[in-house]
């Protein structure tokens, strides 16, 4: 049976599809180190202290679907090894991130404050993901936005 | 050992804290659910297609990180039961999903376009997340943004 709400199917719902490919258990966290500049597979498991053979299936996926990419790399006197480095669709996946950063900061920091801060490289000022209109009104919260069927809503009995 | 990028503990990173609440599978479409009006266990097997079971673990979590909160409610002739209702900190965790289908939107969607749209109440226009600094720059892209030790960073061997 199509799951549905409403009269629409979730099938396709582009959150859903989404974490089908980066909803697994670590894989946003293999993502955020790739956004901190982690690039081999021994800085990952350094940073994440997650199963090698977990780690490996992780970037298996991210490489399969275009969010990260393999790039060759080779110390003096070693052989060449495989690093790996985000691409235009998985940069696109940082504000997800920061949104989930945000929420984390408010409600599961330490007293003290939280443990990173993500600032403008022009200008040093604190960086923060905001919800906003294309009329121009910002600001919004959940309570201000509604959602409607779009093109691809797929009625379901 | 502590897992650690660059010097610093990667354990209480907000994004990691986050995800251990929400990041199991099945939380977030959950949410999704709350968000669009969906309060009843039933209406949730419904719109999820997920395992009771699974879907009770889930809510029950949620309740738990004061996420979800429940409700009594009761219909003509029948005995009370429990519905689900989003927190505040609930509410608050709308612009993770918001940005998440964003990224599905452009990436994922059927060629048709979106199955659904998020617009303003108050005007009607399409809403988007974007990301800016406190100085007033806005549409930042990844490439725009570094990020620091906060007060909470612990530094490691």
């Amino acid at each position: 049976m199509d799951p549905n709400r409403f009269g629409y199917s979730t099938l396709n719902c582009s959150i859903r599809r989404t974490l089908d490919i980066v909803g697994e258990r670590w894989t946003l966290l293999v993502l955020r180190e790739a956004f901190s500049g982690v690039r081999r597979f021994e800085d990952f498991v350094g940073a994440l202290g997650c199963p090698r053979d977990v780690l490996s299936a992780r970037l298996r996926t991210l490489v399969d679907e275009g969010i990260l990419r393999r790039e060759p790399y080779r110390e003096p006197g070693r052989r060449v090894r495989e690093q790996y480095r985000l691409t235009e669709k998985g940069i696109e996946l940082f504000p997800a991130l920061l949104a989930l950063l945000q929420w984390g900061d408010r409600w599961t920091a330490d007293p003290i404050g939280p443990s990173v801060e993500v600032t403008h490289r022009g200008c040093g000022a604190p960086v923060t993901m905001t919800m906003g209109c294309e009329q121009g009104h910002g600001q919004l919260s959940a309570r201000d936005v509604t959602a409607i069927p779009g093109p691809g809503a797929r009625k379901v009995a």
